[in-house]
């Protein structure tokens, strides 16, 4: 997935660095150890860090790309967001973005191989996402204001033992099982997507398009949720919202279309970015 | 509440500091800049640093305590874990542990008003629980080698809006608002619990005892969750686990006992600490 310019993590020889990609170059914007991501998400938000960063440039080439966010706070998931996909679940709309969560243990880079333990494998289902990664605190804001505690967005692929999910009931296994949220690996900049509620997202299982939905089709927009969600848990940056999924998930589709051992899943978001990962079905997580 | 001896965290000065409490005085094992928490107790248990630890001696007075766990990767709950509390909620009591979520933002140190935004206030309830901290990676633990992994223990109020727990389905807003996860001063370290199977758990609201259980009574042991999670969701040193509450709690009753503007909520869990807090609500969080 070709990306044109955004934040990444990324290693690079024997440090883990925050870099701003451009082209086929990355300015070092700052070595991680000793700076959590989320305080150099923070500085690069607030000093204008990305544009004076006066680090080495390296080629992107010379980058092992890892998660974009590594220890976020939380991972906060929106759930039946799209009025198409809660028809297809067989479900009423909600009423208010319906949260859920996922943890840190759940990320995986673009590109790496999501090991599934077999009593989760019997129903796994793809779910390509609009992902925000927060870039200021966020706590009570307003409507209008939401947007600008954005600092940019990623592709995601909410993976979901359906089995698991609807056997406990509340989806925290089913969701939240190591590797379950691969994550793109570039933040594309906020300034740069002139529109977060105009944007296509297609999800493919193998060479099959599954997904082919468009943000504009979000019950509640990307400000509705942060604004929301801040009267409830403040936000804190680096946090990763999850956004919701557009129709055309495999468990809902007759016959159903579940992802196995073997499958690629790879996740598309127009003028953001994308996520590709293979799934292994493994006896036991290692 | 008095404890005679375990970890905490706490400001020492203008520093925030891990500290090994012995009766009155406390050992200053290390300051948490450029110690993540996480980081301070893996070190501990995998050292002997507790033991070994040279640094400077200051009486517990001078110290201001704070939440013990400061950002863990997660906060793993167990819902309807004592045969008793799913049976006075009117479910049948679960084939496996339950796992939900609560984030960081939910946690309050012994002491600290919670200020709850109003919309959440209608129907607030406590629930004591044995709190459980990872010292040791976990993923696909045995049995008989789950206590291995555990740090030590600390005593939790899981505060749950009913309303928003019940009418989101999914339980996350309900229960992990900011402060809804208040938790003892002091974690008492694994080797300092006989038997973590044998505690008494007393929740008071104000000065009503309304909760007296035993956590003899778990449907699933702390080994138990430990190992089950681990197949899942690896589990990282200074992780939270909430093991679930005994019977009791203010929703089941006739006629509902809930916690109103004002009240003081105190959980003591027998050998291992207590927690106590006084609930505000508010027109929104701050």
């Amino acid at each position: 997935m070709t990306t044109t310019r955004g934040l990444a993590r990324a290693r690079l020889g024997d440090r883990v660095v925050l870099v701003l990609i451009e082209q086929d170059k990355a300015r070092v914007l700052a070595t991680e150890s000793g700076h959590p991501a989320a305080d150099v998400l923070r500085e690069a938000l607030h000093t204008g860090a990305l544009d004076q960063a006066g680090g080495e440039t390296v080629p992107v080439d010379d980058l092992e790309l890892l998660a974009p966010v590594a220890n976020p706070s939380k991972i906060l998931c929106v759930g039946l967001n799209y009025l198409d996909h809660a028809e297809e679940s067989g479900v009423e709309p909600p009423a208010r973005p319906l949260l859920f969560a996922k943890f840190p243990n759940a990320l995986r880079a673009d590109g790496a191989v999501v090991e599934v333990p077999q009593d989760l494998s019997g129903e796994l289902d793809y779910e390509g996402e609009l992902g925000v990664v927060i870039g200021r605190r966020a706590r009570n804001v307003a409507l209008d204001e939401a947007l600008g505690h954005v600092l940019g967005y990623v592709a995601v692929n909410d993976l979901s033992a359906r089995d698991a999910q609807f056997s406990d009931g509340q989806w925290l296994r089913g969701k939240s099982a190591d590797g379950f949220c691969p994550v793109g690996p570039v933040v594309t900049l906020a300034g740069d997507v002139a529109d977060p509620q105009a944007l296509r997202i297609v999800t493919r299982l193998n060479d099959q398009v599954v997904q082919d939905g468009s943000t504009e089709k979000m019950i509640f927009s990307v400000a509705e949720i942060i604004s929301y969600a801040s009267r409830y848990l403040t936000l804190e940056p680096g946090d990763l919202i999850l956004t919701g999924t557009p129709p055309g998930v495999g468990f809902a589709r007759k016959p159903p279309l579940l992802v196995k051992d073997g499958d690629t899943v790879t996740v598309t978001v127009e003028g953001v970015g994308g996520v590709t990962n293979r799934v292994r079905v493994v006896s036991e997580i290692r």
